[in-house]
């Protein structure tokens, strides 16, 4: 991983150039960390989200496999590495002020994305509406709504 | 919007009920913010990317139309108030730790999701690979990759 720990990124310039340039300018926040978003290649559903530090960033573009930075473990971390769910990257994509990127992805090992081991860390909905903002009950979705 | 202001959001608890349970426990960083993912409820694309504080938070599930807090504004935002552009939120999901928040929506108006008037924020591809990482330039896709 040596390689990549130099790795530099545009610095940001002007909004013009950020918004409708083709210069790849990243916005690392005050942790120097930027959010992840990650979807399934296939059904595009939201798998995950998480963060990267600039190295991980580098890492997941050299690679094509997931990295991110873990805030609770303060370490690089290569999304699978223990479980066997990694993360093949089918592309990755910036936001307008490119301060996010979103990863379409394939699951491989099991296909569990989510360390519960679900199929993807959004498994619960937020009911809405007026009755439901008094009560705040989550629902279980898809394959795990039976099991309740 | 001032019945919201008050919208009490469950405390957090344990780390068994914040993941497993049915109990909505958001977790607002230091800054009083929860990141909000908002995909496209017919194609599933990634719309947008935004921030919502206590009040966003309530209001969207409240009147199931997105609220975000924008941090350059210091403000709440309903999503669309000026361009009409809305988002009609159909599914509100959380995830494993409740820290972040899915919304898939439909766009109202002209659907253009992103202010420079595009439909998704996410334009732009990063390309993958050794090469890339030493390039670092975004390719623009879809309706905009013919423009350029």
């Amino acid at each position: 991983m040596a390689a990549c720990k130099d790795a530099e990124f545009g610095e940001r310039t002007t909004k013009d150039a950020i918004e409708a340039g083709h210069s790849f300018q990243p916005k690392f926040d005050a942790d120097g960390l930027i959010p992840a978003i990650v979807t399934d290649a296939g059904t595009g559903d939201v798998l995950m989200f998480a963060w990267m530090n600039r190295q991980a960033l580098a890492l997941t573009i050299k690679t094509g496999m997931a990295h991110f930075w873990s805030r609770s473990r303060a370490a690089l971390w290569k999304k699978g590495s223990d479980s066997g769910n990694t993360l093949s990257v089918t592309e990755m994509r910036t936001d307008c002020d490119q301060d996010v990127v979103w990863l379409r992805a394939n699951v491989d090992g099991k296909g569990l994305a989510c360390h519960t081991g679900r199929s993807s860390c959004f498994y619960r909905a937020v009911p809405l509406g007026d009755a439901a903002l008094q009560n705040l009950q989550l629902r279980f979705c898809g394959e795990d709504e039976s099991k309740q």
